[in-house]
């Protein structure tokens, strides 16, 4: 269940909006209000009818029980500025940012003694940014990280778990520090070896744009789609997430060169080998309920598209 | 339209079975013939109705006026020492390697003068493997690269695009190493670094296996897929292609060195500019056809699972 009667969120884009939307979802009668330091957002905050959008962020909070913090990593040091002298006592602030040890810095000096901080983060997201991009189903048997802080109450836990229950997310809880590595390797690396790949045939002179896109369909199309995402988002997540990533990429590149050998050598039964234990991982995501064993490569959402 | 009265498949996996199942579809009154080195292989292909299953692959190219290779690369050079000197006068012999220039020189010198080969590269697949895993949709509104020798005669050529699009693809020329080039950006590289950052993430003691499997959907999932790919085929697509790979992988390692050397220096404004430009790449797909702007992460996939 829900669980609060005013739920604030500050910053706008597809986690609020979806947000927004997976409360309406669940029926209970909540009120929400919102806002984003970009008037064009608010604005369109409104059209979709996302909540009461309010000028200022000590506004939108006043008088709500759940707070959220919605803005990039980097930005939440001076949203929580804005909004600890307007906090109502009691109330819960929370964030769905995607590194938890620097939201936990950035945030917690700021606030009230007492005040309840329970970092969170959602992983769900696309590859698309803004209000617009909100949907409620987004968190659907998707995961929410909670990484509490050593003096955050039991029960104020318990219930923002509930919340994020009821919202169709499954909740786990998790020491900050560790979440920041899991996540290096679950997402930043990821992204960041998606963003440098796609550079890499933008700058290709021998090879033509037209040709990377007419041809991506060969494996390089799920590259762009994550290399599509949020450019402010991520920024923020590689500089605020700097350690792990950098220990992540340090063991990619150390065994990418491995493999690259491989090749340079015409060792082909390490290759082999090799190729057939990562298809291991896959049928414990498939298992684990994350994906689908559907063959996909693009082609279901291409058979979904009414555009 | 298809153009042939007898196709022979030799190989009988994803690619060999789509086309079946795709030549079936278009209605023409095609024999279609196949043969696989594997017994296993064979008996699935008759149960699911593929054609004559021949225990030979000089028995399945009998007679047939398009014999084509759908053997992974490594072994395109035994195959076509069986089936040269069975090969009717005036057939067509072609393949649908991922690595041109290697299948060329492994099949070319092994040809009776006068052979029409014409080699080509469907860019269609999924991450499965095997006869059960074709179907008649697979190539629809995807490229077919063909490759052709200088002597191959141009209506040799014309009729086996034609034969391509009967089958639903698009078809386009391109000379053999442009092809190994182009394909090293966007299919070979990229699956290389799935499969590393896939083995890394394996091999992280710090993070369980069930952390990585639970928290894939934050990136990581997209590249399990393609890291889940057949690993002879991909074996034998890097230990042909290495010149390219290897040109590819340097330029990429360069980059990402650029990238790493931002994170660790605090360069922001360099990381976003970066992370901007390589969304306009992902537009370009999205408006030549090969990707819908459906919000995707794996969710389509996800809805349409009737499993």
């Amino acid at each position: 269940m829900i669980g609060y009667r005013h739920v604030a969120l500050v910053g706008l884009g597809l986690i609020a909006s979806s947000l927004s939307h997976a409360i309406r979802r669940s029926g209970a009668p909540v009120r929400i209000t919102g806002h984003s330091r970009s008037a064009a957002t608010r604005d369109e905050a409104r059209r979709l009818g996302l909540g009461e959008i309010l000028p200022t962020a000590a506004e939108a909070v006043d008088g709500a029980d759940l707070v959220i913090l919605c803005v990039p990593v980097g930005a939440m040091a001076v949203v929580a500025d804005e909004i600890a002298p307007r906090l109502a006592p009691g109330a819960t602030l929370s964030d769905v940012g995607s590194v938890k040890r620097a939201v936990i810095e950035a945030v917690a000096p700021r606030l009230a003694p007492g005040t309840l901080f329970v970092p969170a983060h959602p992983l769900a997201g696309t590859e698309h940014s803004g209000p617009g991009a909100g949907f409620a189903q987004l968190f659907d048997n998707r995961w929410c990280l909670l990484t509490p802080l050593p003096d955050s109450p039991p029960a104020a836990v318990e219930k923002l778990a509930a919340f994020w229950r009821a919202l169709g997310a499954r909740v786990d809880t998790m020491d900050p520090d560790h979440h920041d590595l899991v996540l290096a390797v679950t997402s930043h690396v990821p992204h960041l070896i998606a963003y440098t790949m796609v550079g890499v045939a933008d700058h290709l002179s021998r090879v033509t744009a037209q040709e990377v896109i007419d041809y991506s369909a060969a494996g390089f199309r799920d590259f762009t789609r994550i290399a599509a995402s949020d450019p402010t988002m991520w920024r923020d997540v590689f500089l605020s997430n700097r350690e792990a990533t950098l220990d992540i990429l340090g063991r990619f590149t150390e065994e990418l060169f491995v493999l690259q050998r491989a090749i340079r050598m015409g060792e082909g039964e390490a290759l082999h080998a090799y190729f057939t234990r990562t298809r291991a991982i896959r049928r414990g995501i498939i298992e684990a309920g994350q994906d689908t064993a559907a063959p996909d490569f693009g082609r279901a959402a291409l058979a979904q598209n009414t555009d």
